[in-house]
Parts: C-alpha cells; structure tokens; sequence
C-alpha cells in the first residue's frame, strides 16, 4: 500500500512512450451506460491530459449518442490496451462535457485550445451529417469549407474523464496494481495502490 | 436496407483474416454495467464463434468481477478494433455464463470443448490465485500440476455473447452500416441492415 500524487501517471506515460510507434497506440475503449441501461462502448483518441491536472481529453460531437448517455449517467470506464507492452489501463472516472453552451469562459478556453490541438482533417468531421443518422445518398455532402483560423464549430465537444480508479495489468510481468484516489479532509485528491492478483 | 442472415458475420471474418499477422487482433473490449452501476470495461480475447451459430466464445474466470456484473445484468458491448483495416465492430448482446455447475450436459460439452481449445498454458491461468484479491507475496504460488488430458477446473467459464444489435464502422472508406436483429414469427432471428452516417 502506498500514497502518491497520480503514480499511475507515469506508468501510463511509459506505456505511452514505448508504444508510440504504433498510430492505435492513443486509441482506447470508452463504456458508458446506454440510456436503455446496457453498456455501450466504443473507440475514442486519447488527446492528452489537461495542463497541470490529470483529467483525460477526448473529442467528441455533440450529436453522437455518448453525449446523451453522459447526460443521463456521467460515469464511464476507458480500457487501453498496449499491444507492443502487453499493459492494460482501466481508468473509471467522471467524464465533463464541455460544449459551445458552457457558461465558464476557462472552460470555453480549454475548449478552443483543444479543438485547434487538432488537425484541420479532424475538425472538419464536425461539419459532416450527423454521426449514426440514416445515410442521405441522395444529396451528396456538401464540401464545407472550413478557415484554419476559425475557433471550434457548435458540435465540437471537450470531454474531460477524471480518474477515480486505475486498474493497472502488466502481462508481461504479469502484475497488477489497483490505484485509488481519495478526497483528503484539506479537498486535495491522494491516490493509493495496491499490488492484487493478476 | 437489406435482410440476410448475420449479414455482419462476414464482414468480421473479412477483418479477422485481414489482421490475423497482429497478435492483438483477437482481443477487443467488453464492456458490462458494475455491481455499483457504473460501466466496467476490459479486454477479452475473442475464442471463435459457436459451432453452427453466431454466439461469440469467451473465457473467463468464475472469480472474476465481470461474472458478478454480469449475474446482475447480462448485457454487455464488445468493442473490437482492427487496427491494420481501421474497422471497428460495436457487438451489443446478452451473454450467457456457462460454468461446471450447469445443469445442462450439452453446455457442459461445450464448456469441455473450448477448454481443451486453449493452450495448456492458459488453462493454468484457472489455477491461479482469485484475480483482484491482495498479492499474498508472503505465500509464493503453489506450483500446480496439471494433465494435458484432465478437463476443465472448477473456476474455467465459458461465455456466449449472442449479438443482438452490431455497429460497423470503417475507418478507411469511411462507411458505417447498422445491423439489428429481429425474431421472426417462426421463431427465427432475421437481420436487418442500414447504412448511416459515420
């Protein structure tokens, strides 16, 4: 049992690291709960933790349907799975949505500076038709023409995913680690471990 | 929109065989709702299809969490990215959980039969100490024998995720299909496709 600021952090940045030649290598698998109550689950790109915090950024389109199970419950389970390292991060936390709506401007910030983190490729798909909506082959897209300088379109999302739990799996090694955080009575956050089966 | 049987079968066999040079491509992500409600998600190496059926096979250990979840709600997502195709495979279904206390001598079969599918270094993993409890570093790991020929141990489970509702997304030509399923009149499970937006 220890106690530590995030140590899964550097595990996880390790595993990062080592595995960065693979292009899937930022690719994990998001669960949340679908609004029928089954779990849903797909693939999302990990965009990085927010500056000076360990809260987890992905991007997203406000029409997609996660937006809405998020609505109903926040929770969501993100697995990432390391195929060069054989390492597994289960990471469950909170995710916050932050869209054009948001009434905080730090949050408006961080989600300007995120949609421009990304490639001009990237923020066009949130100019297309709306994502799990009948293909409408009869009108062909239209070519929207989108300013390199132009801030965030209104579907763009910033999701922020703030670890609670860490699963940590090591198959090569095979250890596992279970990290937990705790709120201390001063409100800081204190994280502790512990070595389990694998 | 089209009807066929598991239309989306062939689709996955095509992905299968197109990654089969990656290790990882067997293994994709499951995701399932928490005894607390919250998503759990990991990953799981995909065993082949039911003989003559499109069920999924899945091992797993009695003691693991995911066979409590699944006790309080059987439903689950498998999320399964091919990452040399750039396809992704959304499997929304029941599982059911198939272990020694079955009452059913055909299950059990089955059961046997995939058991002895796995390498012999797999089955030790149902030997091992209960997954998630504290590392007894003190005690070391018994070494266990075990016959090539003897069958299943006690906590080896069989899981059968028979898909209900399968979401395809190609990454690389950019199309998205829908499958769901229906049961006829006859008592017949029919499939339906469509074709939405990505």
């Amino acid at each position: 049992m220890g106690t530590a600021a995030a140590p899964w952090k550097q595990l996880l940045f390790g595993a990062i690291e080592a595995n960065s030649h693979l292009k899937h290598s930022s690719y994990a698998q998001l669960a949340t709960i679908g609004v029928n109550g089954r779990p849903s689950n797909r693939t999302v790109v990990f965009r990085g933790f927010e500056e000076k915090g360990e809260r987890i950024q992905i991007n997203t389109d406000l029409r997609s349907r996660k937006i809405q199970e998020l609505k109903q419950c926040p929770f969501s389970e993100m697995c990432w799975y390391f195929s060069d390292t054989w390492e597994q991060f289960r990471i469950n936390g909170k995710i916050e949505v932050i869209d054009a709506s948001n009434p905080d401007q730090n949050k408006l910030q961080l989600r300007e500076k995120a949609w421009f983190a990304n490639s001009l490729k990237s923020r066009m798909t949130y100019t297309c038709p709306a994502p799990g909506m009948p293909c409408n082959s009869e009108q062909p897209n239209q070519e929207v023409k989108l300013d390199p300088s132009s801030g965030p379109v209104a579907d763009y999302c910033l999701m922020l995913l703030e670890p609670e739990k860490v699963d940590y799996l090591n198959l090569k090694s095979n250890q596992r680690l279970l990290f937990s955080s705790m709120i201390s009575g001063t409100g800081e956050k204190c994280w502790t471990s512990e070595k389990v089966n694998p």
